[in-house]
Formats: structure tokens, sequence, C-alpha cells
């Protein structure tokens, strides 16, 4: 077992990505209100957090601005807003899904941005388009990240010849993702072996993204930093679509480097997150999700089951036996 | 890396104990119904679970019989009551604390008892008192295991030292236990692969206990499992004092032998533990929890905490630091 970095010492490579915004719009379509967003921008400020992801980029033909909240945008004006010129370590990013977001036109100069970190997700059959994402995000001057999705349904063959040819482009960081929640720590060891090979010959970095459907998010995550990762999402208490993301508060507890600092961070959750809860939104480790995660399948049945205050698990297992793909 | 066993075939030697009682009851004082129990007993056995946990052995001298339901005692005639003969292949077992069991008397011979299993928890300063109530065990004719707990805070030295002369002794399984749910998952492999050293050279076979503070307590499980522990606690929905411990349903997910069965376990939860939980019941993880965990702490002050309604996270983590041992 050759790790890098031990549980004492601290690597400074690693770098902590908040996705309250990002991920957590998913769950109450990004109608979070102005106090809460500013508040978590002071609170990772506090915290040490690396990255601030306030959203999406998406397209404004496909989507209509008044069927989500700003952060599914994410537009420079509302930006500014909360960060003014952004005069803090803390970076800030937003996410671009290939084929929804009118990157062309809406990802403007980083010299007039307050954007520093431009991420794209992308299905394995669409990384051509991605990496004409990345190239125009990074000829306009931004770092770029991509997520490769749903990998836990891609064929080996594919996966490496996707990273290759990702490896090869002008990209910072290649993302891991268990984007349902379905991949044992074993699993991203092994993986993370597989990425770290590949971005060390390019001279690129790996990222790890999480799903908290088998309650392995943080385990996941921390199993990916150890073999190598270095940059490492989370969300505060885990707020994220159906069974969330790894949680904020566990993953600055594991770090040892001394910019990281969980106190703003609970006190965040005192205040802010519980507020959230309190107005309905609902995230979090329960049995549908786990049985999502286990078949490697969309939590969206989940969703929709406990959306219905629904707890007959086992006929609700019954329809995702007569569903599988 | 050497595994024992992959993800898609299984092992025979795995098996799963169920300590919903026991480790529960420390959440409602052993106060469950008799219809929670009969269910649970028929749950566990159509999941094929191995063994059932009903609870301690403790010495009527020292606990007041009316202060507690019945299962921190686990006399024969409320075993019986529920399992008559037990004539299935689920075993039962029972806990009895170092010192707080009246062993001699209590633990009739086994030829009269429906218990199986004699489980005895230690400290690593009593394993001398705990090797003669293993021994009489032994001698009664149960199969029996220890527990060494809270070794997170024993030093390496004393730990091996522990280890070597409990593996002298006529015991079956030695447990690695995460009392404060303060391990990672890499610290439990070094620890798994320690037992499994020592057990293979007395022929004795390890079981792991865990904790969810850091909600790594299956991953930790799983974690023993694949370096070849083969006895595994579990407890619906992680039933257990403060943040708990081990999902059933989740580690009967990641087990492949057929013998196990998740519908039953997710009937269980959707009447019963749904229940306990309507009734009052709290556990599960918490920030209090995730702190004591990573300040390798008892629980206790979270338990606290949360029973309280508090939710000064802050101020919780200064007070933690103002009593570090």
């Amino acid at each position: 077992m050759q790790n890098k970095g031990n549980l004492i010492s601290f690597r400074p490579d690693i770098k902590v990505v908040d996705c309250t915004l990002r991920d957590g719009g998913l769950v109450n379509n990004f109608g979070f209100s102005d106090e809460f967003v500013k508040a978590l921008y002071r609170a990772n400020i506090k915290a040490g957090v690396d990255y601030m992801e306030f959203g999406y980029k998406a397209s404004k033909d496909i989507f209509k601005k008044e069927d989500y909240g700003k952060w599914k945008f994410c537009e420079e004006e509302d930006l500014r807003a909360v960060v003014g010129n952004n005069d803090f370590d803390m970076k800030i990013s937003v996410m671009t899904d290939v084929g929804r977001t009118d990157y062309k036109n809406d990802i403007i100069d980083k010299k007039d941005s307050v954007i520093d970190l431009v991420r794209t997700a992308t299905y394995i059959h669409q990384i051509p388009a991605a990496i004409e994402m990345i190239q125009d995000a990074h000829d306009k001057g931004y770092e770029t990240s991509v997520n490769i999705m749903a990998i836990s349904k891609v064929r080996e063959e594919e996966l490496d010849n996707g990273l290759e040819i990702l490896a090869e482009c002008d990209v910072d960081y290649i993302y891991l993702v268990d984007s349902f929640g379905a991949f044992y720590p074993e699993q991203i060891r092994r993986l993370t072996h597989k990425y770290m090979e590949i971005a060390t010959k390019h001279n690129k970095k790996i990222g790890v993204h999480t799903h908290n459907n088998q309650q392995l998010a943080y385990a996941n995550t921390i199993e990916a930093l150890s073999i190598g990762a270095s940059l490492a999402d989370a969300t505060v208490s885990g707020m994220g679509r159906g069974a969330g993301n790894c949680y904020m508060e566990s993953l600055l507890s594991f770090l040892r480097n001394p910019r990281y600092n969980l106190v703003p961070i609970m006190d965040f959750v005192q205040t802010y997150i519980k507020e959230e809860i309190e107005k309905g939104s609902l995230w979090g480790y329960d049995i549908p999700y786990l049985l999502t995660g286990i078949m490697n399948s969309h939590p969206s049945a989940a969703i929709k089951f406990m959306g219905e205050g629904r707890t007959d698990y086992s006929r609700f297992y019954q329809e995702l036996l007569d569903h599988m793909e």
C-alpha cells in the first residue's frame, strides 16, 4: 500500500471545492436566499475552502430564467453582487453541462469575470464536445476541469479511451465521479490509480466527486485523496440531489492542513442548513438511495419515492428490478 | 493489495451478527415492545442473518431489574418466550461485560440454554478477567467471542500484548472494535492485518464492530471484511448509541452470499424502525458525534448535547477541547 501523505502530515496540493450551491441547487431548484449565499461565501472564506462553486452556467435558450433560481445561470452581475471583486484567496467556480450551455456567449473573457475555474460535465459519448468547451474556457483564460459522469455504467475500454483524449487537451483537472453512489472504496482505489496514471503522464491533476447513496461518499473521497487525487468536492451537510454528497464537515475534519477551519462551517449549519431543512429541502441517505446505488442507476426514481412520502421499500425494490437497464 | 474474495464471488466464511437489540437497547434503555423483538427475530431469520444478539447478561446485583427493559438481562425464559427452542439456522448471542456480569450464576450450561454465542466485552486492562469469563463460557459449551473496547486510546505495545494473551485462550472470535467511531479506513486496514496475523497463528477468527460517528461504520466494516475478518456486526438502520452502528441494510446489500435477503429487513424498517423513531428514540450521524469521533472520545457528551436539543456546535467543540483527556 503506497499512500500519498499520512494521517498527521498534510499534502499542500490537496484543495477543497464547496459545491453546496450547485449540487444543493438540484434539491431546491436553486432557490437559495441571498442571505444563505452570502453567509456561505463568508463561511467558506473563513474555513479556508479553496474554491466555491456558485452553480451552473445554463443556456437561457434551453432553460427559462423564470423557472429557476439565479444560480442556475450564474450571471456575472449576480456573482458580483455577492463577491464584489472577490478580493480573497478563495476562487470561484461554475459548472457547464455539455449541450446545455451557450458557452461561446455566456462564458466571457476571464479578465472581465470573477470566475476562476470553469468545470465541464460530460457523459462519455460527449467528450469531443466537452473538449471544445474546455478549450474555449482555457483560451479565455480560465482554469478548467472536466467531470466524466456515470462511469459506473461505462465499459473499461471506452473509459480508457475517453481519459486518454481528455488528458491530451488543455484541461487542468480530470474528475473521478461516482454519479450514482455505486462504487465501493476498493473500486475507487482501483479507478484512482487508473486516473492518476494517465494524469501523471500528461501532467494533469485528479479531482474526486462522490455521492452518498451507500453512505460511502466521504470514505470514497478520502480513499481517492490517499492515492493522490488533489481536488475534493464536498457540500455543507452533504446537501445535494437525492442522497447528497460528501459532507464538508467531515472532509475538513480529515484534512490536516492548518488553513482549514471547521468552526465557520458548523456555524453555517446551525443557522442556514437548519433553516433550509425547515423550508422543506430534502436530501441525505435513505434506503431508496441505497437501492439505486447498489443497482447502479440514476436516483430519480428514489427522489420521486421520497417526495411522495412512501415507505414501502420492498415494493420500490421490485419496481427497480422491473426496470433494470 | 491482497483482498480476500472479490465483489462478485462470495466468502462463505463471512457471517453477520444483528446487534439491534443490544446496541439499540442503549438508545431506549432496552424498552423494546415484544412485537418489535418478535418481528426482528422473524426478519433476521428470513434475511439469513447468522447470529441475533438479544442484549446483555447484566448482573442483577449491580443493575436493578425495574430500571431497565428485559433485554438488559436476557433471562432464559424471556429468550424462550420469543424463540421457543430456536429451531432455525440462526444462532442466538448475548453480551457479557467484564465486571458487570454474574457469569458464574447467570450463564447456565449450554445444554440448558437457547444461547449459542457468549460475547465478552473488555477494556484492555481487564483482559485477565475477560479470559476467566471466556473460559467459563467455553467450558459450559458455548461459542465465545471477545471485544477489546476503546483500542483507539490504547498504545500499540499494550494492544499487541493483549491480543497475544487473548489468542492463547479458548476464544473463537476476537473482535476489532472502533468504540468511538474514531478510525479511518486506512487505520482499519492496518489493524485488521495485525489482528489477522495473530488470529491466523492461533487458529482464531476476527470480527469487526464499528460506530458511525464519521459516517464510516459501513466503509470500515467492509474494509475489515475485504482483508479477512469473518464476523461482522450490524444493526437495523444503524440503531445504536449516539451515531449508531453499521447499517444492516448496507451490509446485506454488499454481501454476495445468496443466503442473505434484504427484503425482510426493509419491511422491518418500514414498520418497526419508523415506529421506534416516532416513539422518540434518537440515534444516527450528526455533527456532535463527528466531533467526538475525530477527537477520539466517548460519545456521552454528544449524546447529552443532542438530548438537550442544542445546535450550538462550535460551542460544543470548544467544550470538548477544554476536556481533552
